[in-house]
């Protein structure tokens, strides 16, 4: 009884006033081409705020009641097959009822042809519901969408510029299926001896004297993998150069696989097999599978060697889903925390009068708003970037519309759109993921003892929660990407970041605004920060920087580049510089916010009082740590290697 | 196969090296009057070190291996009956087989008079190997323990000087069962509305015309809850002023309770019913009980009225166990995650090469170096508190020794054992539960995908440690009790606060051994926290002692002493405090241990290292933010007021 979208005004503030939705509803409605398109953004805008709401009802009357029955019957398997016990086999019924697969699917191929943002918003409601159920989900509309971009990618979709829709698609079949609800796919990559690192996978395709494709190998922990489609990574070309771990990137291809072969009559035979369901902390609504193998029959995506890239295509979407639905789990989190707090009565009053206990409580709410703002920052970029790119810019909507003024301004933006996506992306995932863990943990703690019982809930939070920083891709890989990225993009650009940090200080002693002086100071901290790594990254080359200018490091940085032994100290100190670079984006977010909406200064004020103490603790740390870890690490490293060549 | 006591090293530091074991075998052998006294204290040190060696065996071997079906087969309730299913109940048998629950019983009463700190080393190791089969053994000879101690406040234990031993103790019978392992105690406080709070407890003991005592009422949560024997705190006279939270306490008495009554034939009937066992996140070998008493007899322990003080008397004790049973669960899974990074190969190398995960590791090992030295610390402290005045000041040992030189010694040193134990308790427990959460969370991630599953076993100590921020007093009425304890001090004495500073800050400048510079300068941050929480309270109190010398504040500082507001500074940051508080007294313990053994100079390296940016961050904290939340709920709170006085 109730609704998870009304019921959230920090959500609606995005969904109503922020969103630019204007570029968005445009591209995505085909510049007005598309079939029964909407007269005009406000009616889009209406219309999407319409499933928002049902979506919102759905979950809080659908699923969260049963959140606790989830839970506690998981997946089983069964003969082979995972079964979704009642109540979930029940909710997916009612989904495939409300034709929610195919919201973002383009209207020929049934669709709402809702934007991607779509997608993300309903995941955050789905996922404070359950996350389980959220993930799978996902891999139904989700996995859709997947497939035309995969197809998209490959140019195996025809279509018709005039009516500005598709007239072919490689995967029609099972998009079609997928939609009715009848089929849902998954994503094989991990298997038992590679995870983070891919270049260490093994399952192979190969391909007999017709050209036939087949697939044999381990996969483990398989997300939604009972399911019917699997697109799967597998190598094809030897690797190279064995010292060279990322060599083995280059032989990888991609392929979607299907579970079954139908025979002339109509039997069914499981070609892809379930070894095992994982039994996991949590999730227990979905499926995690360690799947088998033997020759199944395998369709090549895309060229052969190409898989590493296709892989990569929708990682950015998957990464900004895992920040959507970690948003979910907070705001669950945090409410059943409220909620309790508000009841609980000790020492003469409702325990969320107690100061630590109000603290705790405004910093969830802060950190909340914070990976919100950065999620709808980071959603709007990505999909502004992924439509641009197929529409505009690689000629599917071809030649007629190159002479347009918006499709002209659209692509001179491209590079931007896409900058700010990958650069925010690792940012949410990481801070999503590792809030959702703080939350949760501190949710449990504000219950007490009845927090480590299974009465009101709040343990299952933390054990859904833990996920997070492990799947699409650790923390520590985000931290490191992040850290990479920003530490490469000084030095292919020494001149620029100069030019940022002058204008940055200018801001910082210049601005009148407070709040903008405080953020231009947070953002001097982390330029300062920046350089440090650079500066530290370029001593431990043989001190070649040591007092040349930074505009000539580039040329000598890149010298004798040894990335294991050079980049020590970046990636030593890269979680703290991905915590301070998260925290400063989400600043910047809420500046531009509380610019346009000054109901937001407050969010900004809120949140910058506590990110400021914070960065300033990961600079002290960046500055004053490391130096004796990296020195016993580089001893017992030479030690080891002497023992080797001795032994 | 393996022996928790032989393969850890650090811990073995603490037993063959640094405890001071002379003065503690001295007062644990009565002077050397005991029966059947060791020679000298090597060889009780000797002793001592052949019981942890055969405890650490048979943890190792008997209890480690079978913690995964523990945590599955948990407790279960059967007609009413609590019961410990395979392994655990052969591992009771054989823990009562080897007389283990009599080791720090007096060998009068049939144990091995070992001292309590023997009982505190071996819980480690038994947390090390299952957490709930530790907290379930604690609730046999800690409890035989308990009922000594009791019995001793009230006065009903015999004394025997000549022979150094009890003659009459009045729990003697249950002592004996317990030892025998035929039974075991616990002790029933929380109730449904009262946890911290035990002003709000309502259970109520009441007295019938011929003096019989009897309990009525509920009880939550309590651990061990199927016990035969309950020490239940229970209302006997009514509250005091109703405005007063405190007031209530004063109206509790302290009851034993028998689980049943055995009539003439020698039939048992029940009667503290067992009403449900708790559902729990970990701990699943521990019976958490609901259990309901409807007119139990009921015997009055002390006096009416002295509950809470009875339930005080071992409430440091408790603490230091919990914090040795996270330190156990630490050692855990600092060696789960170092074991499997060892093993586990990514991007060309093993996991523990990585710079992240060789900082992650690192931190595991020093944080638990630093809480055992706490626990040591604490646990040694407090035993000769405890044996001091038990044994040399309340007249046990009678006048005979009172001119004893040694007696005298102990005696004059008796207040400064307990401050120190007093001192470090809260920190203690609010450290090693905090670090046990965050370790196992370290632990989990350090695994990966494997980690969220229930193949390690890491999930499991995850689970198993989010209980230590919640049991024996919350993570912050730990926090509350130091920051008041410290405040409180500065308040009484704010001489020897001045004197401290400025003997502090010349060390800070004059020391020659730069690691007694670093301590000088983080206690210098401590204190520089602590006069800024004073001065902020002050402040609050209407600024009285704005430009007045420090020496004066005491007198008008308890002027209109109203601690709901005017502490409100602190209690807000009571948290941040506290871990200032503990960090500054790891890096003391730890300095001292440099002094005397060079070794463990580099252990104070890195956990100072560590320490310093953690105390400026926390400093930061306390200085920069605070204001506006405490404004706003004042403002909340009078909003709420004239509400309620409108309505």
């Amino acid at each position: 009884m109730g609704n998870f979208y009304k019921d959230n005004d920090d959500l609606r503030f995005y969904v109503e006033q922020y969103l630019d939705w204007e570029p968005l509803v445009d591209l995505t409605e085909y510049r007005g081409r598309a079939k029964d398109s909407f007269k005009n953004t406000a009616e889009a805008v209406e219309f999407y705020g319409d499933i928002l709401d049902l979506v919102g009802q759905f979950v809080a009357d659908d699923i969260a009641p049963h959140a606790e029955a989830i839970d506690k019957n998981g997946v089983q398997l069964v003969d082979g097959e995972a079964i979704l016990p009642e109540p979930q086999a029940s909710i997916f019924e009612k989904l495939k009822a409300l034709e929610l697969h195919g919201m973002c699917l383009p209207r020929e191929l049934g669709g709402q042809n809702c934007p991607l943002i779509m997608y993300l918003l309903t995941c955050e409601m789905f996922a404070r519901a359950d996350v389980s159920v959220c993930a799978h989900h996902g891999f139904h509309g989700g996995m859709a969408m997947a497939m035309l971009v995969f197809s998209l990618r490959e140019g195996s979709t025809k279509w018709d510029v005039e009516k500005g829709g598709i007239t072919e698609t490689r995967f029609a079949k099972e998009i079609e299926e997928i939609r009715k609800g009848e089929a849902w796919g998954c994503m094989d990559i991990t298997e038992p001896d590679a995870g983070s690192d891919m270049a260490r996978l093994r399952a192979v395709g190969e391909q007999d004297e017709d050209g036939n494709w087949f697939v044999t190998g381990q996969k483990i922990f398989i997300t939604s993998g009972h399911g019917k489609y699997h697109f799967v990574i597998a190598r094809t070309e030897k690797a190279g150069d064995p010292d060279d771990p990322f060599a083995g990137l280059k032989g990888l291809s991609f392929f979607l696989v299907p579970t079954y072969e139908d025979d002339a009559d109509g039997n069914r035979k499981r070609i892809v097999e379930i070894v095992r369901l994982e039994e996991k902390l949590g999730h227990h609504g979905s499926a995690t599978a360690s799947l088998s193998f033997e020759r199944a029959p395998a369709q090549l995506v895309g060229e052969r060697g190409e898989g590493f890239k296709y892989m990569l295509l929708l990682m950015n979407n998957a990464r900004l889903g895992v920040g959507f639905e970690a948003l979910g789990l907070c705001e669950a989190a945090h409410r059943m925390a409220r909620e309790y707090a508000a009841e609980r009565v000790s020492m003469g009053k409702t325990i969320d009068q107690h100061e630590m206990i109000a603290d705790y409580l405004e910093e969830m709410q802060t950190d909340i708003q914070g990976i919100r703002a950065l999620a709808m920052y980071g959603a709007w970029h990505e999909e502004m970037a992924h439509k641009v790119e197929l529409m505009v810019d690689s000629g599917l909507a071809d030649t007629e519309l190159a002479g347009d003024a918006n499709a002209a301004q659209y692509r001179s933006q491209l590079k931007s759109y896409k900058k700010k996506a990958r650069r925010v992306t690792p940012l949410l995932k990481y801070v999503a993921a590792e809030q959702a863990v703080a939350i949760a943990r501190t949710n449990v703690q504000i219950h007490g003892g009845v927090g480590y019982t299974k009465d009101y809930g709040a343990e299952k939070l933390l054990r859904d929660a833990m996920v997070f920083p492990i799947y699409e891709g650790t923390s520590q890989i985000q931290a490191l990407m992040a850290m990479k990225d920003t530490l490469g993009g000084i030095l292919k650009n020494p001149r620029g970041f100069i030019r940022r940090l002058a204008q940055t200080r200018w801001r910082s002693m210049s601005a009148s605004d407070p709040l903008e002086k405080r953020l231009a100071k947070l953002q001097l901290l982390s330029f300062s920060v920046q350089q440090h790594l650079v500066a530290r990254t370029a001593a431990d080359k043989g001190r070649a920087l040591a007092g040349k200018p930074i505009s000539e490091w580039p040329e000598r940085f890149f010298k004798d580049w040894d990335p294991k032994r050079d980049f020590a100290f970046a990636m030593l100190h890269a979680e703290r510089l991905t915590q301070i670079l998260a925290d400063v984006a989400i600043c910047e977010v809420l500046y531009e916010q509380a610019r346009r909406f000054p109901d937001r200064r407050e969010v900004l004020v809120r949140y910058i009082e506590r990110a400021e103490p914070r960065c300033r603790y990961n600079q002290d740390r960046i500055n004053s740590t490391g130096d004796r870890l990296l020195a016993k690490l580089t001893h017992d490293h030479s030690g080891a290697q002497t023992e080797r060549k001795a032994g």
